[in-house]
């Protein structure tokens, strides 16, 4: 198949590229550079050194023979994006280009005006350049399981039947977000629901929790393959971080009360679902919808899972809760369902002790690297 | 009160900053002409001449004595937005400065880009000048009845309860439009619920059908003070338009097998509605959602209402049903509950024989200027 990665260069982006790649397909991966730029100007760049895509494209074509394209570019400016699609014809689109941090997304009105416009700006422009070029073409969105936040009924898979005084109808699963990044997802899923129904389109929109991990399969080949690691408050998602605190002394930060219960998945089976959600496609006007987690954890078990490993290893890892900087439910009801991509074949990397104990070693090899300073500002949601 | 109206310059914006004040309140209006200058591009303008915003202030100044400050330009320039809340310090905003027209933002990329760019970021920085300069001042924002669609269950007043399995909670109720600009009223309803949950900001959502009228008590002043009557296929909405083809012996063209049925209200009864939401304001973290409409018609009811009053008044008023250029369900359920705006206080106008008749008659007065071109062109949703 032909895949078009978008958002390539970001912690998905560039494992995906060469999943699919790997697996015999033609990948062209597209990406702007933006969290690498954030991540200069917030001073929270990732721990391992990322050469650029079209260095890392090398690398790759060296150790396997396999080429992937590469196209430096924003995907908001329509006209490129539409040559892209006129150039490679993909079969599928990866669609990873968004804004994806919750705390970026609350600094100011600029960076919240940015997420609206480039999250919108680039779905909507994926959805046109579809209908104009292919509409068979199969768009998988990333979109989070925070669009659904945490309500007090069982979180169904993107949908839910309603009956109400006596009639009944299907609608998508409520969604109440709590950050403005998590919003704009709410927000794409809107625009793409729409085109969906009118215009006949197909989409898989994967509402993954937070990913954690530092390598797959084909990063392990060569250093210079490695995900865009950040470990810090506004790029690196909360396993990831508490990781490199643990390595680096830095107590563990408990947002509050460390209730918050959110479903995780290991960065491997981010990839099995983004390649069995491509490789078997939704039907023409559907949007189809999976829960992508595995597991359920609260901040407080992470927190706890981390220590055990990390003091087993040598750390003395504490954990310190700090004021909750967000706003959101400490305590609370949290039932997803996720059956959809394990009936697609899915098959779950539980996050283990001896999982644990892997990533541990990967951070304590990058260990002179860490930024102290990035882990934590408590960037506030008031 | 300090009423603070954006989108001062459409059909409703204009007899609203002269309704508020007509009542003795301080009243100031910002527009950027953006459907002015549409109307020119499209070749749709409105029925009546209507003078800009500052020579309309002067004439209502001159009739009444009370004075309407203005201010051209663009909201979703933060920076000119912020200046006007740090200058005028208004206790309401009242919301109308979204791109208003469904098949305006489904005639191609640019204008569906342009008006989720325009809606979103318009109100991003409502809720952040709110935010910075006084967040007890209360927004009213002017949504869509459209966004709820046609659901298989009674539409409630923008929420729901939902039993599931035994759990219950409350939701927005569910929303799933039927064109773009009716999703990107669904997405700053998101945009706002977000801030007001996350913030304490204070919103009262007014859920609007289609509004028809000619005229208000304040705007019967002058003929020059009359709202900016749009009867075209991309401005105008369907009464209006209807009174206008059935004046100019245009066959009434009714999309399809004419079922859709929707909520309208009188333009007098805007009016009230965003009165009285301002003066009784929703309390601080509230999102307070009410459906503004009178009335519920299928869209051949309406044709043959306007026929029947057209025919006596010795008008041949023909209906012709056209292929539907839109993508909508022809025959649906429609259960739409509109208490809470009565329970405010609102006396509804609803659509007599003498409402239509005293349409047709003004109307008339200005037949010469009628563009039959712009009645109906068949912007496709395809």
């Amino acid at each position: 198949m032909k895949i078009l990665v978008l958002g390539a260069d970001g912690y998905l982006g560039w494992p995906t590229c060469m999943y699919f790649s790997q697996r015999g397909h033609e990948v062209l991966g597209v990406d702007n550079y933006f969290r690498r730029y954030a991540s200069i100007e917030l001073d929270c760049e990732p721990l391992m050194p990322a050469p650029n895509l079209l260095q890392r494209a090398q690398v790759w074509q060296e150790l396997t023979g396999k080429r992937i394209e590469m196209a430096i570019g924003d995907i908001t400016d329509y006209n490129f994006l539409l040559e892209i699609f006129k150039h490679f014809h993909p079969e599928a689109v990866i669609h990873y280009a968004e804004q994806p941090s919750a705390p970026y997304s609350m600094i100011d009105r600029d960076k919240a005006a940015f997420t609206v416009q480039n999250n919108l700006l680039g779905t909507l422009n994926i959805a046109y350049a579809v209908k104009e070029t292919d509409p068979a073409c199969h768009i998988v969105k990333l979109g989070t399981m925070g669009e659904y936040g945490t309500p007090n009924i069982d979180i169904e898979e993107g949908w839910l039947d309603i009956e109400h005084k006596g009639r009944q109808d299907t609608f998508l699963f409520p969604r109440q977000a709590s950050s403005l990044y998590h919003t704009s997802k709410i927000q794409d899923t809107d625009l793409l629901w729409f085109y969906v129904r009118t215009w006949g389109i197909r989409v898989t929109d994967l509402m993954q929790g937070p990913v954690y991990g530092l390598s797959t399969e084909e990063s392990d080949l060569d250093e210079r393959l490695m995900p865009l690691f950040n470990y810090d408050e506004v790029f690196g998602t909360v396993l990831n971080r508490f990781i490199v605190q643990a390595v680096s002394g830095y107590p563990l930060t408990v947002y509050g009360r460390g209730g918050q219960t959110r479903g995780y998945l290991n960065i491997k089976d981010t990839m099995q679902c983004v390649y069995l959600s491509a490789t078997q496609p939704s039907r023409p006007g559907e949007l189809r919808i999976f829960n992508q987690v595995t597991e359920t954890f609260s901040v407080t078990e992470l927190a706890e899972k981390v220590k055990a490993v990390g003091d087993r290893l040598g750390h003395k890892v504490e954990i310190n809760s700090v004021p909750n900087p967000r706003a959101e439910k400490e305590e609370h009801y949290y039932n997803p369902k996720y059956s959809g991509l394990l009936d697609l074949g899915l098959k779950p990397h539980f996050l283990t002790e001896d999982v644990l104990a892997d990533m541990f070693r990967v951070v304590e090899k990058y260990q002179d690297r860490i930024n102290r300073n990035a882990i934590f500002r408590g960037i506030s949601w008031k």
